[in-house]
């Protein structure tokens, strides 16, 4: 009964407000909650960032609906995705790749049942055209499998693990600038190890070397940049009460390096 | 039992939080859902295009709610405007124009009741302490004469359709420019049809010739902009993965020329 | 069952996304409502104005979860504020003081059951992982006293009132400036009497005298400033149809003087 929204079309024109329409004209129960609008548009890797970093906290069954999809009325398909816990509705675009990556146990169809489509369907606007009212009918209870035919060839982007290069070194990525100007890279707790920090593994962003290692925002003293596990369990370069991010001049997609040993 | 709200407030201050908490302590069963509060301060047309673009998404009997107010505490009217399908209340400013001429069937009421504010009413939040609780009454089943008079004189814009001049053109405008740089004008399929467009009319934007309609965004090969049918059911000037705005210099309110033959 | 969220997290990143999920997963049947999300990071002063600005229009029990932290994983208190009608969650650094100080009846507790928190506790997130629980608890009828001890020392900011100087001026501030650039001071209709209006006081902003008081945005001719009682129950200084902070170069927080006689 849960539909979440993630897309890049912001709040200033009528696209949100007309797929919550279409989603409640179909469905007057569904509870709709927004995860942002306001991914860069266009930006599928950001988008597929934020859907991974929110999903999980909502209850089983919630139907998760993004929408970034420079491709729209083209031949790229729009798709479900069904895991053991949740749906997802969008673009086959690589969108959903992180969440499936996570999820593991994956189920895609093709939306090609056009009795679910809001009509007449326009060539721009799928968010409200189909993938707005097939989250209705899911929620209503139609079966997946009703929609259209499966699938296993998805779209994927790159994954998003770090890439290890010879023994002692990462190449690492900044996936995710946040409003604060923290910025949060692909490493996990399993990518970069206690162990690893232990024995003197460092960053290096833009040529800058960061070996610091803290545990909250408010901890730093100086206005050194250092690095924090983050609440969406990867680990963030900040600088306290400013932006890294333009501190150090980093930009989403730039490489960071892992020196595991020596600088 | 559906409330929308579309206002120029924002959703940095204070403004919507206030609205949404004085529907739900007058009927906590209301549901609300935003359709935009970024409709530029002050810009009435913008919010009658907006408002137009997305009300009809919405199930029958939906309060739409709109408020772009620049003469709140003056003399201009609020108002509940009541059609077979949907209520509108808002300031009486033109606001509801578009809606108005689409939805035909109109009746119009003038707020006077104040039993149904919120007290003390302020001279310039009307939004918060005249719009919203009346909203909410309404959803509790208060019958739209208890709320004041009727009235037939509703402020109108001038109409959204474009003008025919002479035999071979006509002058539309842009009437909103969405996130993504897309230029919608004031066409519809029905001003402009596929007989005029397959027998050579074109448009003219700040003198550049567009000639070539397409299908969906992503249609283009080259950075040419050209025109598509777009989701609120207006033509659209769009450049393939670019804003059409900033490339060719558009803004909101500008003439556009529909050349129906020759050049 | 209402919770409304306020916080300077914005719509671009998962916070919110998040937030709402771990209230849904906990509480099926809880009714989420922004207040605003775009309190400017860290203005912990922002935010208890907006708060001020926006609480008493919920209806009684509605759980007030505010989110300006700086100091999150430090050893700042996250807090529970029991009033007779109103619940108070977020972090102990001064941003529930405005409200406190309206509400004067006011138990609190210092949030330490982790048995309500979500984990693993992030130490940059407690949004997320304490505040978020700890709300839908509250909303499924978790007595305050079991989120932990009750304490008596919140963090207060100075008080919000003007401070008198003299017999004859006032020292106020600016506390808020809205999207239309409309400069909010903390001056009550009970700090500016109508009897000191009259007898000609007037304030004095960046060195521009203001002596005109009105009731309406609409109501001035000319593009002086002047000042109105505003929907919050303070004076604001504005200028019609335009920008009265930026015009005047006011800022938050700037002193505005107030002259109770001669000038």
């Amino acid at each position: 009964m849960f539909i979440t929204l993630a897309t890049d079309f912001g709040t200033s024109d009528y696209f949100v407000g007309a797929m919550r329409g279409v989603i409640l004209a179909r469905n007057p129960q569904a509870r709709i909650f927004d995860i942002t609008h306001e991914i860069p548009a266009h930006d599928i890797r950001a988008g597929a960032f934020i859907l991974l970093a929110a999903y999980r906290e909502y209850p089983e069954r919630t139907v998760h609906v993004a929408v970034v999809d420079p491709g729209v009325g083209s031949a790229r398909r729009p798709i479900l995705i069904v895991t053991p816990r949740y749906f997802f509705i969008g673009p086959d675009n690589g969108l959903f790749s992180y969440v499936c990556e996570r999820e593991g146990e994956v189920r895609a169809f093709h939306l090609t049942n056009e009795r679910f489509f809001r009509h007449p369907v326009s060539a721009t606007f799928h968010g409200r055209d189909i993938f707005a009212p097939v989250a209705a009918s899911l929620t209503l209870g139609v079966p997946p499998e009703e929609f259209g035919p499966p699938i296993d060839d998805l779209v994927q982007l790159e994954p998003l693990a770090p890439q290890r290069v010879g023994e002692n070194e990462m190449r690492a990525r900044i996936v995710h600038i946040d409003r604060f100007g923290n910025c949060i890279t692909n490493l996990t707790r399993a990518d970069l190890t206690e162990e690893m920090i232990a024995r003197g593994a460092h960053l290096l962003a833009n040529g800058r070397k960061i070996s610091s290692f803290r545990r909250f925002f408010d901890e730093g003293t100086t206005d050194e940049p250092f690095a924090v596990w983050g609440s969406a369990g990867f680990l963030e370069i900040v600088i306290k009460l400013d932006s890294a991010a333009q501190k150090l001049g980093l930009v989403r997609g730039q490489e960071i390096i892992v020196r595991l040993a020596g600088d």
